[in-house]
């Protein structure tokens, strides 16, 4: 197995800038059933546009929701995620409810995670994944290992380091608390500033299942030529 | 009239950090009762304890919607800004679909700002405001152009600048811009950086009805020493 092998089909190809155009977006989807990520992940106004572009390819289409804050409230997350999994997407990256973390809230935290996993299951998608973004730049390590038993005990299927947008990325540190944390069934996803071979390698070492990367192209072309 | 007296009613104070918790919103309550703001401007999650601690006071409760990318359905902003009017909201700050417009969709641009004022309606608000974040650093000044048309002919009643998390904030360029594109009977928001009694001055002079700050106690604090 070459790491080509290993790393392309870990990845969630990331097409989330604020002016993603929908030609972003269709460049995005020509790209990963070339090189065979596990996914695109694209904002929620283009989930019809990818899925589309996607039909008959073995690539999941992910979205976000509640994203990049996690904010807004557990209704309008589940309604994001109800109508992304009823227009084709496969795969959702939740915000945490940092805020009610940061309150104390932890009743609310696992309610908002369980009302996306339960929207999964209303729009009656197939093998639904649910990946829970902790944003660990905001969260001390115990603020982490909460969010984490939170997370699991409502159902997610993966516990993601950062939205990509925050002032931190993934760190290995974060990726290998992540993973001591997480019972095997439920993934590690690492995302943000993860650009090279060696950044992916990296991450994998320390535990994850999954990598959000934008720099797909680039990735894929280096691993060619090594 | 003092400059304390044109100021900090024209100020929507923001509390809108990712990780501001229910105490940071309560004190924010606190602090625009006392000075006396035109509103406070917090997340979706915070905006039944906003209006339970603002009951009374002429304050409005602010939130946003399909913050602070705007990339999100129009169905999702239309829900979020439902529930927000239902729960005692009067004014709603939403981010306009900047995808959509990047990629020249203008009906798609239109029909979401139309669906958020409808959203208004729909939840039988009382002389509901909506506000457009244009999040300027993204456009150009033809799609500054037309993004303000749109939004005027969807019945906004403002147009606003920045979200304030963009790379970003007001400038008095744009909003000088902006009053000039829009008809006198909607208003200008500068939101984005603004810090001090200057920066707010400097923003009114350029045309802006409404301020988005953080720092309202610093302002507040620096008018009264002034």
């Amino acid at each position: 197995m070459t790491a080509m092998d290993r790393i392309i089909p870990m990845i969630d190809h990331a097409v989330l800038a604020p002016d993603a155009t929908r030609d972003d977006v269709l460049a995005g989807c020509e790209l990963v059933a070339e090189v065979g990520t596990a996914s695109i992940c694209i904002h929620p106004r283009w989930v019809t546009v990818a899925a589309e572009a996607l039909q008959g390819s073995p690539v999941a289409v992910g979205t976000v929701a509640g994203f990049p804050l996690g904010a807004t409230t557990s209704e309008v997350k589940a309604f994001e995620a109800r109508q992304a999994f009823a227009r084709g997407a496969d795969e959702i990256d939740m915000v945490l409810a940092i805020t009610a973390l940061k309150s104390g809230d932890y009743a609310a935290v696992r309610d908002d995670v369980a009302a996306v996993v339960g929207a999964a299951y209303i729009a009656d998608a197939e093998e639904p994944v649910v990946k829970v973004i902790l944003e660990t730049c905001y969260l001390t390590d115990e603020e982490k290992r909460i969010a984490v038993e939170l997370a699991v005990e409502a159902g997610a299927h993966f516990v993601k380091t950062s939205t990509g947008l925050g002032p931190e990325g993934a760190t290995v540190a974060n990726v290998r608390l992540l993973r001591e944390l997480a019972p095997e069934h439920v993934g590690v996803k690492a995302a943000g500033g993860i650009r090279t071979v060696e950044d992916c390698l990296a991450m994998i070492d320390a535990g994850a299942n999954r990598l959000g990367c934008s720099s797909t192209r680039k990735i894929a072309d280096g691993l060619e030529t090594t």
